[in-house]
């Protein structure tokens, strides 16, 4: 008992913004950690993996914590793949990832690269948590985030995550004291209503911009949405089996073999 | 009910694959086809989206079909969204995607840009079904699959898809005699186990290759793996709420709030 947990920590930032050395100055306290995360920037890469290219790998060292620390060319789904078989000498006790500079609660759980990285470690079988805080800014304050970080990372280590799920945890945009707590939501139904803006680049020809606006389209109470609004964190369970079991019956009245 | 549905064809593999060839050909039997796909290769990019960077669109002719086509400089989530918010002039009846050169079966789905255009379209409100072939070869062959997606997606048009759900449909390597029948089914608990091939680049520097094999973990007859190997077409209906409803109690016992 008096080995200390190896805690594997990534995100989708890249390995030098704040957001992951918050994450990495909590884990200190709980762990021995090791990092591996991207070199560079990889929002919106949902859960890509590198194939048909090169993955590089370089140790590096980023602040004075004592963490090892190792910059990767790849997606964070490519950072947990080559943490877990070629840079760690055992199976980490937990992954993190983040801290997100930015919301992943409800819909936005499908486009994550934090999210991505916890469900690659949970798909191997490694409890995984990602956190995301509620502001998109390179200069956040991840500060009020830290002691909720802590009790969340502190119960999944005592108790373990249930087989086949992974944590999605969202920080409210809040100081420490207006933050009322931690609550386990479901995923809001929500999307993105998305406007292109068109333009015409200098060669006369059109091209677009993404722009859109989020939506929830719950009134729900047991939502993520819910918990951030009133200023708690929300903890959602996430799975990986994506099966809609509840629609099987339906699909078994379809004509499919006549 | 004379008109004909519309129905939006993209795929992962890129416009001129012969995988979105064949289903384009499947479609025009069934209703009014615009085909939105990207000019280029997409394979395992997950549910990325184009942010921070310019999508470019244009309006091509690619075979003789009565179609109208527009190939995407963005991925396949891009390009369902620029359908349905800028090209399109009505909302779709139905969005298909593939037929994907090699199967996005189990555990694939999470990382399978043929699946995530269909679940951004599932996402929009629009019923949507994603097609893979067990077949990785560019010139693989598609004619036994047609007649199995073409009474997937009368089915589909005839009964609606359930809310919130999209379809996950392989098809088995295997000539239409061989083919047993189409098989409603769960998705299998499987992973890949990689092997990261290391090697010194000119430089001296190390790098990686991502290599793996696909193993499954599932000994159920009744999920998609089990069905493709006896032969069948698998349907595995796919929701995009990812919420573990079931671990939601077990959470509820942590002391997160004392």
């Amino acid at each position: 008992m008096s080995k200390k947990p190896l805690i594997l920590v990534t995100n989708d930032d890249g390995i030098t913004a704040p957001g992951i050395r918050a994450l990495i100055e909590v884990m200190n306290e709980l762990g021995e950690v090791v990092v591996v995360a991207p070199d560079s920037p990889q929002s919106g890469m949902g859960h890509a993996i590198t194939i048909n290219s090169t993955l590089f790998v370089e140790k590096v060292s980023v602040d004075k914590g004592e963490q090892d620390e190792y910059s990767c060319s790849g997606t964070p789904a490519d950072c947990v793949k080559l943490a877990i078989k070629q840079i760690l000498k055992r199976r980490p006790d937990l992954c993190v990832s983040g801290v997100n500079h930015g919301s992943n609660s409800s819909i936005n759980v499908i486009y994550s690269g934090t999210m991505s990285a916890a469900l690659e470690a949970g798909i191997e079988g490694i409890p995984a948590i990602g956190f995301s805080l509620l502001d998109y800014n390179w200069n956040a304050d991840f500060e009020p985030s830290k002691p909720f970080i802590k009790t969340i990372v502190k119960n999944a280590l005592k108790n373990g995550i249930p087989n086949g799920v992974v944590l999605n945890v969202n920080l409210p945009n809040l100081k420490e004291k207006d933050i009322k707590g931690i609550k386990v939501c479901r995923q809001a139904k929500a999307n993105w209503e998305e406007e292109f803006d068109k333009r015409k680049n200098p060669q006369g020809r059109d091209y677009y911009w993404l722009t859109g606006k989020f939506v929830n389209l719950d009134q729900g109470e047991d939502t993520d949405e819910w918990a951030l609004e009133h200023g708690y964190v929300s903890v959602v369970p996430v799975q990986f089996d994506l099966t809609a079991h509840h629609a099987i019956q339906n699909l078994n009245s379809w004509k499919l073999n006549d």
